[in-house]
């Protein structure tokens, strides 16, 4: 008997309608032969009901009350989709983060998975085929034995450690797009569906900016192997069209040089003039701001027109600007800066593709592209897979349509 | 260092706003030196929401999923009572059924409580006197590991047995009303507050219609010795008035032959007429509805106008009135009656007092009033310590505005 985990979003559960319909995908699946976990969010719109509760107890709110909160609402949907698929004859139970256990981190509202237990999941199945509907993005702390919660979108990372720890043959993630496409369809009408993405290219998507799957659930899936799909639950169940397969390298045949093009808007840019180059100003400057636990992304160093100085240029998370000043200018003597420029009118603009490895200039290729349409490039990063320019966000979609087009990732329609 | 177990309802927790105001009756009384545990119960009208979304999902819905969607209202309520006390800068944390843990039959939807284990909660009180804000309502069945709840107006029930588990030296129920009355207020003006009432007292308006407390919550406090005070909500948490104490007979010093007068609507009245008078007709009547799991109250046998048979009468609730009726009609042959007569537009008026214990001729009083008014009495039973007759529903609030004022109950004013 095949294992199957599948996933269903908070619009695809939103109203009671709607939960019948994600019943009726899990009973095509059922039939098909699957044992089948369903991982389910809270009802669309709930899970702000509930954070706007807390913030009206209190601005600064318990961490730990807070997820006990939140919680509340996959474990409503989890027992109305359990009560439908009874209703449809499938056996069915609902299994809490504390009841399967999914144990996790004791960092509330954002607590990472530490282990999975299956074995009452399996037990289900090896008794009448019961299907598992399991309430995403919680969990719970095992030596507190308290509630937590993984953070906003942390049901995809339930269903994919769930897969994981079932050795499940494949984790269906069902989203309200019908797959991975080439770029953000809203901005490229010309973007692709993709039939198949490796696990490197998509987890370098989530990080730089695609929204459809959550990074951390990308990184479970390429550690585990585990075959994952993302799929429209808005397809007739009855006959559903097939998405994207997230999978290894290996088994992608028509390889592309360029997979995808990815943008992010959180990004903001911090450049410190005419810093006195001297060892260890590097760690001057970072140093505070890791301290603070604000990522620094992009980092580029040049000496300064004067010679004797050096320019450092590096973007934060739109969130951490004002933060990230203040400790920036608290340390101006220490670090010996002349004077420090800010923006937060800039976007990161990546391309994604293992085909980078092995083929050389795929980058220089985009500069001059990008040049010739007269959009100017604040910095630059590259890795392996892809590179990243980040640019004034008033050309994000001139950008991205540009390099879509010149690596051949347009749609023919 | 006393300890004091609090309860709110639904109503007093309608609103973040409102749970603030808990939060300060909460906190005059850990400043008046308590160790406190509030037990919570969803806010009002969560519950229908809730409810009717298992009945969308499936009119004749698993009752163990049901318990799990409705088990989220109180967890929702529990997480911010909390997430206010700590913002008070009062240590506190929530508990759901499953983590005290409260232990529950497996009759989910209407659970008994089997045991409570305290200990966690009398370590939080040891540690930092960390208020326990528990969730109502919910337990968790030992076996299986899944969530079961009480039954509506759980949460008093839960409140009283925590009370017990904690040996707590009493336990505040706090409600939209002041007190316990001597009757409805809302159908006798004059209805009073009472200051005390005995447990067993309690226990028969409870059971006889008095809305006021749980009939379940009555008998725990009543077997443990618990003194439990009635009380409302909407006092100011600054300058609250007592409410009413349920506790031990000998506590109570001015004692009233009747202590209150209850009605309920929730009766219905069958005949038959002219049942063949033999040895184990009574069983054959009331068997069939014992298997039924039909309860029935009054019971009245008279010698019918033919001398030879007899008349049955006996009340049951209205919901099982059409039960009861098809299964007697069925039975026909074996009972052996010439017909069947109903009536659902009647009420069972009550009067409890322990003073009726050694008081005689209290019922005949009674029976000689409401005739002077022209009421006619369909049925009577008498206990130790109350009496109830059936009457016509018409006649309610002229009974029990008679039975009140003949038993020295007006207030003065």
């Amino acid at each position: 008997m095949s294992r199957l985990v599948m996933k269903f979003g908070g619009t695809s559960v939103a109203t009671v309608e709607r939960i019948k319909n994600v019943a009726r995908h899990v009973k095509r699946e059922v039939e098909a032969g699957h044992d089948v976990a369903v991982v389910v969010s809270a009802m669309s719109g709930k899970t702000n009901e509930l954070v706007g509760w807390c913030k009206e107890a209190a601005p600064l709110y318990d961490q730990a009350e807070y997820d006990v909160v939140v919680a509340a609402g996959e474990q409503v949907t989890s027992g109305l989709l359990a009560i439908v698929l009874n209703d449809m004859g499938l056996p069915a139970r609902s299994w809490q983060g504390w009841q399967v256990p999914l144990f996790g981190s004791d960092a509330h509202g954002s607590s990472r998975i530490i282990d999975v237990d299956g074995a009452g999941i399996l037990a289900g199945f090896a008794a009448d085929r019961s299907v598992a509907v399991v309430s995403g993005f919680q969990g719970i702390h095992k030596e507190s034995g308290r509630i937590v919660t993984l953070g906003r979108g942390g049901s995809d990372t339930s269903a994919v450690a769930l897969a994981a720890a079932l050795k499940a043959d494949r984790c269906d993630i069902y989203t309200d797009v019908d797959g991975v496409y080439t770029t953000d369809p809203r901005i490229v009408s010309k973007a692709t569906r993709l039939d198949r993405v490796s696990f490197e290219e998509m987890l370098e998507m989530a990080s730089l900016g695609s929204k459809v799957l959550q990074v951390r659930s990308v990184e479970i899936a390429m550690v585990h192997r585990v075959p994952t799909y993302v799929r429209s639950s808005f397809d007739d169940p009855e006959n559903p069209r097939q998405g994207t397969l997230i999978c290894d390298e290996e088994d992608i045949v028509e390889q592309q040089i360029v997979t995808g093009i990815a943008y992010s808007k959180d990004e903001a840019q911090i450049t410190l003039r005419r810093v006195a180059d001297k060892p260890g100003v590097a760690a001057s400057i970072f140093g505070p701001l890791a301290e603070a636990n604000i990522n620094v992304d992009m980092i580029i160093q040049v000496v300064s027109d004067d010679q004797a100085t050096t320019d450092i240029t590096f973007t934060v998370p739109t969130a951490d600007f004002d933060r990230a000043r203040t400790i920036l200018e608290g340390q101006r003597g220490s670090i010996q800066y002349q004077s420090l420029q800010g923006a937060t009118d800039v976007v990161k603009v990546s391309a994604i593709g293992i085909g980078m490895r092995s083929h050389a200039g795929v980058a220089a290729r985009a500069f001059r592209a990008l040049a010739d349409k007269g959009i100017n490039i604040r910095a630059i990063t590259t890795s392996e897979i892809k590179f990243s320019v980040l640019i004034d966000a008033a050309y994000t979609e001139l950008a991205v349509r540009t390099l879509h087009t010149l690596y051949g990732l347009d749609n023919a329609a």
